[in-house]
């Protein structure tokens, strides 16, 4: 790994999430290469200094940031790979990007998703796909949304790497006034954590379209951690204290703020839209929606009980009416 | 213990908690005595069957009710006394019962909160002052507003009791299509569960009172369980799971719900209100007020950190101004 200036960050992705981390690294006097998909919504930005689909009160520091809509321009001049575009999307971004643009690069994901169809998660992906060494591979989590990063109000991330080395590096490039950063080797149960709380997200929202009340979501909550807990300790035996921010607060924050776009997808459902159109009206990718699919194949063979996740895969997948599946849960927990 | 429908409860306590409890009790098909201090409202809720300060939006079903304002007579009809007085008014509302007049009842504590000067738990301070033995105690906890009860939106109670055949009766009592009950050995842990989820949730108030976000709330949140676990470990050794819904689920609605007092008097301190002012304004007692101060002097021997407990210790009593402490706070957690 190089050190000091010479590293190049790029953020691929101009969704909300890669609006903010653009933030995030030019707050810090930092240059970032950015890529987005629209080569339209380039000109805007250049010309406005805001993404007009994304945090559009945000305005951008255009003298440190470089926007492309060009992705093999972008990653030939960087050197940190921070991919930033939801799980459903990745593979189609990277189907032009040959191993070689990614070979001794830092390849970070900050997707809190699962890619649909393989049902691995985005490290696992850049793995098998593009042989990239767990060494150079890391993950940026929450408990964060980039409304609040954007806002300048506190908050946490953190950043789980084989490598302790480079999370250190990355760490002095984002942290500031309102950015906390802690370092975690559990790369594979943060990675997943941050794809689970978002199906966890979606049963809270439904109860909250079906009325339930604050007692309820409590007892919800808990038992998902609890459930996420089982799931982590079934897929490594690395210790591990799920009541840390990166589980339980991301969790939470996924679960009980207004910004959780999988929450209001859940809240939709509760209220009686079917899911696709509830996915069509919030205009976000909603993680969940599809991880509830992988996760329910992922856990298929494992001898666990994770009834939420099972709960959302029914009324997702199967049409199971909403108050009725979330009335039998709510016998299932405690 | 004597079994079937010769043990009649009484509910002490004229309050939203109290109020809601005797809803439960009487909506089972059971008769319940109920005792209030104010006489004058006695006689409002023989008219209106309406408690005229709590809930009063909740008709009472009177044929299964017995108001009382006399306490003697109350205790000396019922066989299972549930307490649901403030804390800090129980050693005044029993000032004038002898230790006699509550031997061999079962006595069951629905407080959460600390007996101010003493610093002893409810069940602690009955089993000094009036020699009741352990296996004639009990505990109701949450997570549970009395608000949703009184609205029968789905809850969850955890009784705790060192005698789980008095649970076994008492859960039979109360569960009903919209309260499903847990039962508990860890009378200790939940007691003091209860207690401490009032100090986290005048925490949380005070972050929202002053303009943090959702993502530093859930922070906060994820650290003040691993906090509670660190107490309740010191206390005693039971195994227990802090993710429970006793502990941690009454530690989130206490937090996030908008019924919260202790979250209420957090966030009007937050806004710059002092703590006196604020509690006159709540017009409630908020449990976490008086408990701030004594488990700052429970654990002032123990070596173990409380990083949220002093911080909400030091804003309530030494005058530390909240912004400024919360800062400071902010620091030390992750």
């Amino acid at each position: 790994m190089k050190h000091g200036k010479g590293i190049i960050p790029a953020v691929i992705g101009g969704g909300s999430w890669g609006t903010a981390l653009v933030k995030l690294f030019s707050h810090n006097q930092r240059e970032v290469n950015w890529w987005i998909r629209s080569c339209q919504n380039r000109h805007y930005i250049a010309e406005h200094r805001r993404n007009p689909d994304y945090l559009s009160y945000l305005e951008l520091n255009l003298q440190r940031i470089s926007v492309s809509c060009d992705l093999n321009e972008v990653l030939s001049k960087s050197d940190m790979i921070v991919i930033a575009v939801p799980a459903a999307f990745i593979r189609e971004t990277f189907s032009k990007v040959p191993a070689a643009d990614l070979r001794n690069k830092i390849v970070i994901s900050a997707v809190k998703g699962i890619i649909p169809g393989d049902n691995l998660t985005v490290s696992n992906w850049l793995k098998k796909e593009y042989g990239i060494p767990e060494d150079q591979l890391g993950i940026i989590a929450g408990p964060c949304h980039s409304e609040e990063v954007a806002m300048e109000k506190l908050s946490f991330l953190t950043l789980a790497f084989h490598d302790i080395e480079k999370a250190e590096y990355l760490k002095r490039m984002l942290e500031c006034h309102f950015m906390r950063i802690s370092i975690s080797p559990d790369v594979k149960g943060i990675e997943y954590a941050s794809v689970l709380k978002n199906i966890y997200a979606i049963a809270a929202g439904i109860c909250v379209g079906l009325g339930y009340g604050d007692n309820f979501m409590s007892v919800l909550a808990a038992h998902s951690v609890r459930e996420l807990r089982s799931f982590l300790d079934h897929i490594n035996t690395l210790k591990r204290d799920v009541n840390n921010s990166a589980y339980l607060g991301d969790l939470l924050v996924t679960s009980y703020s207004k910004f959780s776009r999988n929450r209001t997808l859940g809240s939709m459902i509760g209220k009686g839209y079917s899911p696709r159109s509830s996915m069509m009206e919030i205009k976000m990718v909603a993680e969940g929606y599809y991880a509830a699919q992988a996760i329910h194949f992922i856990s298929a063979g494992m001898e666990i009980e994770l009834p939420v996740v099972e709960t959302v895969y029914n009324i997702l997948y199967l049409n199971h009416p909403a108050m009725d599946a979330m009335a039998s849960l709510s016998n299932k927990i405690q």
